[in-house]
């Protein structure tokens, strides 16, 4: 997807809730929106806003010289979503079809995110919003494609949502036993890492791999070249893939290969992309 | 009021909306984006944010080449405005107290507003919301003064809310006959003109005046430094100021004189200097 002119101010706003998270100094907030501010008049418009963003996030860890600002709310995710996860298991398990219950759960697991400026209530969408705001583009063709697979390649997304995941990997591993799943090899905004998944049990069922190749390469959302090789390789040769959150979907929407993108729209941009209203979760295969 | 850093995606994407507003070519969508940008770099955040719109509509007007970008949503105001007018003054003549319901409507009337980013529904707020978001902080005061004063000054706000404040100088001018109302010398976001008080038949009821002194002075809040000499005679000697909007609030919120400040609060930062929450319609006088 290419990025749009109003990603513009959500960038800034984001770079200033970035900043707050790394350091309480005033000054460097300042500094943070003025230099991100500055980077962006160079821009090229073509680029995904997963590639900015990188960029952007390079900049606030460089002048707020944090590593990893959004470390604290990460830690916080993961708390909560341990605490939620024998409830939502439950959920699935009592389910009349525990695929698609774990489906809508993992969607709705991307409330967590930070890079977007719609906060949610995840006990909200739990409850409520999970059938209302449901939009299946694909779950007959899921199934299908499961069926008949001997390996999946899933793309995840947020600390935190790394438990929602769990959930549907579960449900996955009752059929295919070579389950891949990605995480970013350095911090961008609240991606999970290798020890969030790990923290979130996701190990004990599916191989971990980073999908970037590091080194400054992290996007929130995988960019083909900027992918480790190991992601390529799995990418290539999976017979599914399952790609979640909107950062994955603004990088590899225009992918030739199928892919079963999950996730919950939190931006108009998006949405009018896909086609679906804003706060809508989806299950979308292209 | 200061300007927050906060204020910064606001302004941006006010440009957007703006630039988009004067003309379809997104090549100078974009060029206006990043002057703003550029121009923001080097601003000084002790100057209030109606200070700094100035300078960002500059740019845009220079820009998009257009005198008046937000011409054709004025008309538009201004006609539903006119077409309302009716059913407004029969809701101040059948009120129990028609002061305050003309207080309150020309609350409302501050719903009209594209300098800010939430967009309200004024037939909703008529009906449902005069009510129960008004927030008083000095209506008896305001009578009270209102009692004492044989002058009164009238800052407004934007187009088309001029008919809700003529609902207001018409209660007004049942006690006070030297009423002189403020519009903007030049066109500054949907600020309303000298034509747009006349059209709202304003200038039978009061003396109509420029508020700034022109030549790119007009800020949207009246800033005394860019006054024109007859706005600051006004305000020095009237009896009473009323002051409508959130604009005038940011500019003159820390003036010595007593001010009834009238205004729908639209963003959080000036809900947090005022004390109430967003979304409030609000009397205060300081």
């Amino acid at each position: 997807m290419k990025t749009h002119l109003e990603c513009i101010p959500c960038f800034i706003k984001q770079s200033l809730e970035a900043a707050r998270m790394a350091t309480n100094d005033e000054g460097i907030h300042e500094r943070v929106i003025k230099e991100v501010m500055e980077h962006l008049q160079n821009i090229s418009f073509k680029d995904s806003p997963p590639e900015l963003s990188k960029d952007v996030h390079s900049i606030i860890r460089s002048i707020t010289n944090s590593n990893d600002p959004y470390k604290k709310v990460k830690e916080e995710s993961n708390e909560n979503a341990k605490k939620l996860y024998p409830t939502l298991k439950e959920l699935v398990n009592t389910a009349d079809d525990p695929l698609l219950a774990a489906i809508q759960l993992s969607i709705v697991g991307n409330v967590i995110d930070f890079g977007t400026f719609k906060r949610f209530d995840i006990n909200d969408s739990i409850n409520t919003n999970m059938r209302e705001k449901f939009v299946d583009n694909g779950y007959s063709r899921f199934k299908e494609v499961l069926n008949n697979s001997r390996s999946v390649l899933y793309l995840g997304d947020n600390t935190g949502e790394t438990f929602f995941d769990r959930l549907l990997l579960e449900e996955i591993s009752k059929k295919v036993k070579q389950i891949t799943y990605v995480v970013k090899a350095n911090p961008v905004i609240n991606d999970a890492l290798f020890e969030d998944a790990v923290f979130a049990g996701i190990d004990k069922i599916a191989r971990v791999i980073e999908g970037d190749a590091g080194q400054d390469r992290s996007t929130p959302g995988i960019l083909l070249k900027f992918a480790s090789e190991e992601f390529l390789e799995n990418f290539n040769s999976a017979d599914m893939v399952i790609s979640k959150g909107q950062g994955n979907y603004e990088s590899l929407n225009l992918s030739d290969r199928e892919i079963f993108f999950l996730l919950m729209v939190k931006c108009p941009l998006v949405g009018a992309d896909i086609g679906i209203n804003e706060g809508s979760f989806v299950l979308k295969v292209k």
